[in-house]
């Protein structure tokens, strides 16, 4: 089931601001556009209407009246290996190209990493180029594009929950019930050993799955990885190490899970007989690895259409500066549990 | 050895036409751009110097007086599966990301595969969007769009020679050179019976390492893929019913040979002892394949910087429209030849 909730502290929309004065939305625009095309008296009653509801125009509603860019960003703030090697990446842009097809907005894509780059992306964001922005997978509570951005007049829509609380525009899967499903299903299946490997925990994405896992079967053997299938292959060798008795993991991602499968392998142990294995994506790599995997499915496709929903909401005028879409995951198993 | 040639049919620079009124780039910028900063005496002298000399005013030299949009963009006429699958295009990107740290333009990546996407992608690119516009991978040689942009005043460097001739800006790798070492290899070797996997034909990629070959071995078993490690697999499978005695196998691309490997194996034949394989690209699948790839290696990351500089240098007014850069490749001797 999707949840989808407006968390907005009420912020008045452009259309209240008109219903109010008793206009249409292109009459408030050119009244916050400064334009000249409107009488002193209708001015008058859109700049109450403005002061009585404490309406903040946005960039959405300039663009009404002023030049649209006729694009938006699509913003990575990654180094630019991990966005070639990690599936989520690939399928999330090719969705939300998707969902632009319709429409007349260019899709740019921009990668930045080092602090350089990514100050260089911000002015150029920042610079009237563009109509809005979404930015996938910013690490850690602390980065400070979003709310650089959002009060510079940028639009935005994250992809993932922010590590921190405060208002955000998101759209993000249920990792935390997923990852509970997976666990669930390795206890039902009567595993009682089951290790995990999380990714990364300044990420939500990293933290929500883990709190899954610990919400079925509390602390249990614990390792990191980065999302990496290296990564994978030394958390699992770490946890052999460690626990060689245990009979499942429950890996954060599939990449990682392929990784922890070749280790295993290697280990002369037999995936699922001895130790069963559950990944989380369902990326292609599900499918080659030996044996197929088990693995949480997670709605990338949709979840790239609803930020493109939300976001030209927001370039609209509607207010949804705390706003939030989870949508479903469910377990896809195959041979690995 | 690298080699670097001006194919120009003589249009003069900017520089020539300064040199010739007597007077400096920024006034030669400034009557093109029709400013009014310009004495009479001087914007004749200007006009007859450009008259005379036949100079086409290109978008660099009207950006001189006019505002920048400090972008480039980086355009990819592919499925998006395809560049996020195909290692190519993640080690030029990141190439091409990294000769641009050190400047102040943004790189704009731009994806643009059915008519639609691309026709909203070239109004987007000469509504003044950007400066200049890097071309990935055109298939064919009736690709209308680099000329397009060139006709509406943007400047544009590709990698990969037009598969028709004419006036093109572009960098390469010496594919055909990089197809005749693999296969003198193959010949000094012993092997005898040499198959091809060639890539697409109306690629000059393709035809290129096709010709190389040819030039080695003349036509010998040929089967086609379309670079993918499947279409490998499918090739491979076709050759050996064809040519059962076939002693080793030159492809095209590393994917197409991983996929050959695969079908060889699982054949029954041993590589390289029974089936020696050779592929190009020298990407990170040559390290991942048993056993590893013996390839040819392309400077991915040198033809990165390269068509950043020649850009960088048509941006600043050089007359680079004929012009074109071919690196050189070598071979990479691992264990599969």
């Amino acid at each position: 089931m999707t949840s989808e909730r407006n968390r907005s502290t009420g912020r008045p929309t452009l259309d209240e601001v008109a219903s109010r004065a008793g206009v249409g939305r292109g009459t408030v625009s050119r009244v916050v556009n400064g334009s000249l095309q409107v009488s002193t008296r209708t001015r008058e009653a859109v700049e109450q209407a403005i002061a009585e509801l404490g309406y903040v125009p946005n960039r959405a509603a300039r663009a009404l009246v002023t030049q649209r860019t006729d694009s938006i960003a699509l913003v990575v703030p990654e180094p630019g290996e991990r966005f070639f090697t990690e599936p989520f990446f690939g399928r999330i842009v090719q969705a939300i190209s998707a969902a632009l097809a319709g429409s007349d907005l260019q899709m740019l894509l921009m990668i930045a990493q080092s602090p350089q780059e990514r100050q260089r992306l911000e002015g150029y964001l920042t610079r009237q180029h563009i109509d809005g922005a979404l930015l996938l997978s910013l690490h850690g509570g602390d980065d400070p594009m979003p709310v650089r951005l959002e009060e510079r007049g940028v639009a935005t829509v994250r992809v993932g929950r922010p590590a921190h609380p405060g208002p955000a525009c998101y759209v993000d899967a249920d990792n935390r019930g997923g990852a509970r499903k997976a666990v669930s299903y390795l206890v039902e299946r009567g595993r009682q050993r089951i290790a995990t490997i999380a990714g990364p925990l300044d990420m939500s994405v990293g933290m929500d799955r883990l709190d899954g896992y610990r919400d079925v079967f509390g602390a249990g053997p614990m390792a990191l990885g980065d999302f990496s299938e290296e990564s994978g292959a030394v958390a699992m060798r770490w946890l052999l190490e460690q626990h060689p008795s245990l009979d499942a993991v429950f890996a954060a991602s599939d990449t990682m899970a392929a990784g922890a499968i070749r280790v295993i392998k290697e280990s002369g142990r037999r995936v699922p007989d001895d130790v069963a294995v559950i990944g989380f994506d369902d990326s292609a790599i599900a499918r080659h690895t030996d044996p197929q995997l088990t693995t949480v499915y997670q709605p990338v496709e949709a979840m790239g259409q609803e930020m493109v929903r939300l976001l030209l909401a927001k370039l609209g005028g509607e207010s949804l500066d705390s706003y939030e879409v989870v949508l479903e995951t469910h377990l896809v198993v195959r041979d690995s549990a």
